[in-house]
């Protein structure tokens, strides 16, 4: 088969840095000397750092372009940001999405992909990907049949046949993918667990790390995975060992699984001091706005999380006043805008009227308003903070953030269960939702 | 509640018209005599007609802009044409969609659309809308208590209450509607039925499109309904009494509910040599792209069909060559188009077999795709009806598309089973469906 489709762009780096260099740091209020990790598919440079917190406003240089951190990464297991295309996520501004290996694995098959080029050219995105490993999926499924030294055996949810995840084996997929950051294979060790088999789970993370570094294709960005559950000595004990591997970036994994928010802020708080200042820090699956930005403040860069997209296709939207039922009876005559202070598409041309109508029917046009509306807010969200961060007021613009987003909570919020929290694939009723 | 959002703009009428009169007179191979209804919000221009054929290219004027006929109405149920955005539907170029008065009656209800102005506003919609009185949905239920002389009491499929349809109630929802054309209330009869039921039928239609006619808003315009089941005399009459009363536009009912192409055609035949040139001639609930060009060919001048959106939805596509099912085994690796002669969104960005693996995860983004494919696929096609009218040669354009249509039928057409050629409504199970 031939590919009629274009050949994606593939950015400069070089000229996008020296322009985007010069405008953010004039915008400084004191630039800072930077501090940078590179090598042939990455660079991270910190642009600046806020004085109050921990929090830092960096650039990722990737093989699709420049990323700018703190970064929220829309997730699109299946090479797809569900209800989105394409052109709207960039659109959106986004310059880095999320894959599933284990989804795209099982579905299309990444040999397919490798056919066709790498994921970029099958979804045809021309940003940046970042695939996950695999791991927090293959332990969160029911059919696992065997867990050893070695790797995984598990049962496909997709037809119920035989595979077996080895770290070399999640390299080598996730090579065929051709993604910009790859992550380590690890164990995700569920919540609650005790410490033993925590510090089991660890070990055999710390081991595949290594095996998963050393057969990485040397072509990706490649990010380690610090687990240790809810105990801070395993958490130290992981921190300090992903951190003395020679990778490209450091994940803190274990979190956003029923854990709740402050063992999560702990995980954070046990981990970010052991790491190099060089390398972008991602805390994986986090999560909603508060955590967000509870977690800049702690000194995390990257994010993913499946609220936004979920919780919008459930009827669920944030607004600059905290998060709405748009099902609520009070949006009937609300022809309004879900929220006056967005200037997204959705709220630019729809009433929250229209969209709840939308709802109400089961209409397409239902998710895909709220999804855009939900990740435009995310996006503003990291826009702000980063703007924040360069002008070096986070924790002021956190305290006003906050307070506006929590003012009406008692009559417009309603509690997300946390398990709701949870990344992709936590849940097995909704693994192939996400 | 006050409406925050943009006013639409109402296009300036008699510039348009002007403007591209010009344009296309000046491309017509022999200009003719104009034939025209006009009354305050309607005006029919024909523009040419087809020597070989009873084809005319005409143009629409309502109170939302120009309608270029022969044209394809996509079918907007809900106040939404599933799967696409407003916007989409403006870009591919319609100037007209339909919206249903019996689902926007239940639900959101027409009082609440009253209130923020019109249906234009509720959906943000700037071009045209033509809403079907209910008639057909309501004689498609389950659940009719009562059919009389007055109307039809029925029961509501989303809660059970009851609700009373007449002319008379049915012009006043529309009214409330605010759309461009209003549809007289009329008794679809089911296929297949006796002449008895039929001409019971048509005569109480006959009735109801008087009553429909004294009781519609006059800023809207206002279509009567032929009916006459598969009967060439009730066809003759039943054309015969509508093309007497003073409407603004005609349409052919009672179609495409299973009775199949050649007593369709017929119900054309029978009822087109009756009706006055100078009105635009609507073919209810058709069809298949061969059903549109046979119809043009006929003198129809108006469709509107649930087929491009309902079977993209199934992932069923138009191409130049025939409909495939995009989850055939055969695009598992076909990187190149859905249509290599398309140029739309979908066949520019991605590939059949990113396609098929969207459908085969159920993302939703492959009922947009598809969505915007189908629909693009049947407004090309419309725009080469009218070029081909224009030119004078629909006969030969007919013969061209249909053979390079039908070329490999064998190999990728599915058939299309009757039932789902019908309107919506016609079948309960998707009754809430499109």
């Amino acid at each position: 088969m031939t590919c009629l489709l274009p050949a994606p762009t593939h950015s400069c780096i070089m000229k996008q840095t020296t322009e985007r260099n010069n405008s953010v740091i004039s915008a400084l209020h004191s630039p800072l000397p930077t501090f940078s990790k590179e090598t042939n598919h990455i660079k991270f440079d910190i642009l600046a750092k806020d004085h109050g917190t921990r929090a830092r406003r960096g650039r990722l240089h990737l093989n699709h372009g420049t990323v700018e951190t703190p970064v929220f990464m829309p997730v699109g297991t299946q090479g797809t940001v569900k209800a989105m295309s394409q052109e709207e996520l960039a659109d959106m501004g986004f310059q880095i999405i999320l894959g599933n290996t284990y989804h795209l694995y099982l579905r299309p098959g990444h040999e397919l992909i490798r056919s066709v080029g790498d994921l970029h050219k099958f979804i045809n995105w021309r940003g940046n990907i970042l695939t996950d490993s695999g791991g927090f999926q293959v332990f969160s499924l029911e059919h696992i049949r065997k867990i050893g030294e070695d790797g995984v055996v598990f049962r496909s949810y997709v037809d119920g046949s035989y595979h077996e995840f080895t770290p070399e084996r999640v390299m080598e997929i996730q090579s065929a993918l051709g993604t910009d950051i790859v992550m380590a294979f690890d164990e995700c060790a569920p919540y609650p667990c005790t410490e033993d088999y925590a510090r089991e789970a660890m070990v055999r993370t710390h081991e595949w790390a290594k095996r998963s570094l050393d057969s990485h294709d040397p072509n990706q960005a490649f990010f380690g995975i610090i687990q240790g559950s809810v105990y801070p000595e395993l958490r130290r004990q992981s921190a300090q060992f992903i951190a003395s591997l020679d990778t490209d970036g450091i994940a803190i994994g274990g979190v956003s699984v029923g854990e709740g928010k402050e063992l999560m802020m702990n995980a954070v708080d046990w981990s970010v001091p052991h790491l190099p200042e060089h390398k972008p820090r991602y805390l994986m699956g986090v999560g909603t706005p508060e955590d967000i930005i509870d977690s800049v403040v702690r000194g995390i860069d990257m994010f993913d999380c499946v609220l936004p997209t979920r919780l919008g296709r459930n009827g669920s939207l944030y607004t600059s006043q905290g998060r709405i039922n748009i099902k609520n009876n009070k949006f009937i005559d609300d022809f309004s805008p879900v929220d006056p202070e967005c200037d997204c598409w959705c709220c630019r041309n729809y009433s929250a009227a229209y969209l709840r109508h939308l709802y109400k029917c089961d209409e397409i046009l239902a998710s895909r308003l709220a999804t855009y509306h939900n990740l435009y807010f995310y996006r503003t969200l990291m826009i702000r903070i980063r703007e924040a961060i360069e002008q070096n007021r986070l924790t002021e613009y956190r305290k006003e953030f906050l307070a506006k987003y929590r003012r009406h909570r008692a009559s417009v919020h309603d509690e997300i269960p946390r398990q709701d929290l949870s990344r992709d694939g936590a849940q097995k009723k909704t693994l192939s939702m996400e």
